[in-house]
């Protein structure tokens, strides 16, 4: 245990290696990321994923990303036993859900600014045209007022 | 190897029992979500979550909540499987990022119809001035002509 004490900052074995009962070596895999005073984000993954999944899984990877494997693997344990039926999943599909009313509304909004700017031309067009009549009957009026 | 073969209409045991090289008993809780011909199904789960812990799972949830569970797994072990890093969290945070341009793009929209309405309110306000205008004017000759 002095190792990992020594080594981890702490004289107690890391959450995973507490919740295995087992000794924490200096080398553990788990230590960096699942510190003694947070034992409820092992439990998780390990109710979710079982440690040796998930010490396979952070082997599999360099020492760089295993942080982000460890976080998403919290967050999506975490999903899962919050709702064992779908899980993150529940979340994915609420998301799309979302997306899918929001690109509506921005259709609907575009669809409303193109229709206020062709009324809008429209509009100027015909002012345009009234305008244009207006200064022919000046030019008319000038013509025969020569 | 018989009472599956009778069960699942195979002969052959169900994905689960195949891989995990045991036999398929009549009550399987795999064999209903796992048929032998598509193994990956299970390959897949059982390489994120462990045999063991999907077995689990399964029968904590009632019989009408499988189906649905076991889809769910197998999306978030498929997921796991082509991001080892961040597995379906990556979907949900590209969800998000889509959700934030997507509210981001719907205001602007809503701001320029806003923008639109006023101006066009601002422009018939006007034109119902110089017609009031017109009407007083108008109305003075016609009083003058008195």
């Amino acid at each position: 245990m002095k190792e990992s004490g020594q080594k981890h900052g702490a004289l107690s074995p890391c959450a995973a290696c507490k919740l295995l009962r087992r000794r924490c070596a200096q080398d553990c895999v788990f230590a960096p990321y699942f510190p003694a005073d947070e034992p409820q984000k092992f439990a998780s993954v390990h109710k979710v994923f079982g440690a040796s999944n998930v010490n396979k899984m952070l082997q599999e990877l360099p020492e760089h990303q295993r942080r982000d494997a460890v976080s998403s693997m919290v967050y999506e344990a975490n999903a899962r036993v919050r709702d064992p039926v779908y899980g993150c999943v529940g979340a994915i599909s609420s998301l799309q859900q979302q997306i899918n009313s929001l690109q509506t509304q921005l259709a609907v909004a575009q669809a409303e600014v193109v229709h206020m700017r062709m009324r809008e031309f429209t509009s100027s067009s015909n002012t345009g045209a009234m305008d244009m009549a207006v200064n022919q009957d000046n030019m008319g009026e000038s013509l025969w007022s020569c």
